[in-house]
């Protein structure tokens, strides 16, 4: 993968970054961006989320505390976004733990296309029918094949997918990634990876269309953001604010020199 | 009260605890439960929530930022863990401030069958009819006997009611223990209260049935997460950080060695 | 200006102030205000909203996650509190990002009488009616002279203007006050301006109808809560913990001893 300075991009050009997100993660996810150098707006507002998507240069859609309100504005923010030609990341939170909730992803892709999905290895069975155990919005348990299943995914919804944990697989249906590293403490965070998802809009935002590079460098920085936290934190409550702090003084040199990325060859399914 | 290993159950469990929380506490919540050993999952969406609740160990209502649309999850989820026989932890926040929290929490009482009540002061005068000033979500001021109008409460509703605040107070209408300890910074961290029923509900997943003890253990230990927090802190902003750290660290031992835990006699009344 | 102490008059009434928040920002808000040593009460469902405001000892208004029941909500709370005589602040969070928040302020205005509104420079110039090019919740870029169009607007809707960035203007319409200091990791804190509009309420509702003072008070303390947060902290996430330890700890002393105020002459406009 080349070594694209996204990172650097970012930082100066400030892409903002329009989300649809929660009453649970809102605030870490707002900070969080801030603290990467991105510009957060949190709308939601069926009366102006289409205005809102379209001012972007990328727009994060969460499902994480759903109902029939935020299944509209997000479709509507999507579809502004669609028109514009800005990316669009889905956080399929929790897709697996209600019916409503697979309804509406089902619906959302239907009238959206979207750039990235970023979930976790849960939220893939489930977009990728397999069967699997729901527990909430954390993982869950079952059997799967993670990079087949993303594969399938990616190919069939023509976008990139990313799933997130203790390692990280990213595809485009083509060529798929996997990244290492990471720490622990990550999912002992709540909107952790929501916040990766509003991460990798950021990226996405300067990216001239480099999907995939673009997603796997904000994972493999991602991932470096929780390295660097857990160096001077070892319980969350700490480790959340440096989160924060390492999101904002990590730099490109750093990034570059610590990437745990193994490119995989084309499997063809 | 028999020292249940309710903490080292919970860790080893780690429930699952629906909320239906509030915009100000949610992350605060979720990342309090993460830290403590559950698994958190927030979701109040009327189109869901009865699904929601049914996934979960226990089920944790509280009113803090109510609307009617809030009533009505808070009824479904309620339902819903009643016919799966789950715990049902309410938080009356603010209940005697309007005429519509008070009204909302008595159709909420008619409709669902509590385990445990955990509410402040003020709120147990409004749940049990004696004049009281109230100051919005604080306390408020006014005269009451605790332990007799808990008592009174507990009988009437059928719960455990667990009245927090310098001294804690928690009753099964029969028997009546109270707790000491804490620190004066807790109240000075908006959803402290909030994130304890949260806690009590993740110690009464885990209790099989003993809802007295195990709503006194949670409301024990929480009394120890707040006073290890003011070891390293001075000052709320510090606190708050470091009562999630504390939930995340404090042992069953550290619990074991500090309780500090009067039991009563039975009072008839 | 006069050197009224309001610091030391909130922490002994500790004012009840009741906002109208968002859902990026409450749990932020409702800390701040807390450490500040005022007493947040957080309320918006249109079935309690006017009875909570006239609790109340003040109410802060705010815009940030728009929607149409948000605005009845705003417009009843408002009324409520111009009822009963109690200072209101509005903060128009982005208010030039779409029409439904350009029309929204408009019927704000046209229903409640303010008594100050706490904006940065890109929400007054859509406020001024002036050419500018907004960025979600972000200042943005354009040419403006500030303190003239904060004056007339002031003088327009006959209320406090309060004008927040790196450097502050405020004004009633006549009487301008400018004030220096604060910290660059300010605005990479989501919340911080709307935190700096209840801080500012909370100060009202101790003023005894001296609104120019108190606010330029308000906005003087706030700079040094920033500078003094920036002693400990060098990244955003500590940064944001700092500030609310800050509000907790700094004195009226320290206020006294440090307030970068400059009282500008009348310009007749």
């Amino acid at each position: 993968m080349g070594q694209q300075p996204f990172l650097e991009k970012l930082r100066v050009e400030k892409p903002l970054v329009h989300n649809i997100a929660n009453i649970v993660v809102s605030n870490f996810q707002a900070n969080g961006l801030l603290a990467l150098g991105a510009s957060p707006m949190m709308a939601e507002g069926i009366e102006e989320v289409a205005e809102m998507a379209a001012l972007a240069d990328c727009t994060v859609l969460n499902i994480g505390t759903l109902d029939q309100g935020t299944v509209l504005s997000i479709i509507e923010a999507g579809k502004s976004a669609n028109k514009k030609g800005i990316p669009v990341v889905l956080d399929p939170v929790g897709v697996g733990a209600s019916v409503f909730r697979k309804k509406s992803v089902t619906t959302i892709l239907k009238e959206v296309q979207v750039t990235a999905i970023r979930c976790n290895v849960g939220e893939l069975a489930t977009l990728g029918n397999i069967e699997w155990q729901s527990r909430g919005a954390d993982a869950g348990e079952g059997q799967i094949d993670v990079q087949l299943t993303a594969k399938q995914v990616a190919k069939r919804l023509n976008c990139i997918v990313a799933v997130t944990g203790f390692e990280d697989t990213v595809t485009d249906g083509q060529t798929t990634i996997q990244i290492d590293g990471g720490h622990d403490l990550m999912p002992l965070i709540t909107g952790s990876g929501c916040l990766l998802s509003a991460v990798t809009g950021a990226f996405l935002a300067v990216s001239d269309g480099h999907h995939l590079q673009a997603t796997a460098n904000a994972l493999s920085f991602y991932k470096q953001v929780g390295e660097r936290a857990a160096k001077t934190a070892i319980a969350p409550g700490t480790f959340a604010v440096e989160m924060i702090n390492s999101l904002y003084s990590l730099t490109s040199e750093n990034l570059r020199n610590n990437m745990k990325i193994v490119e995989k060859e084309d499997i063809q399914i």
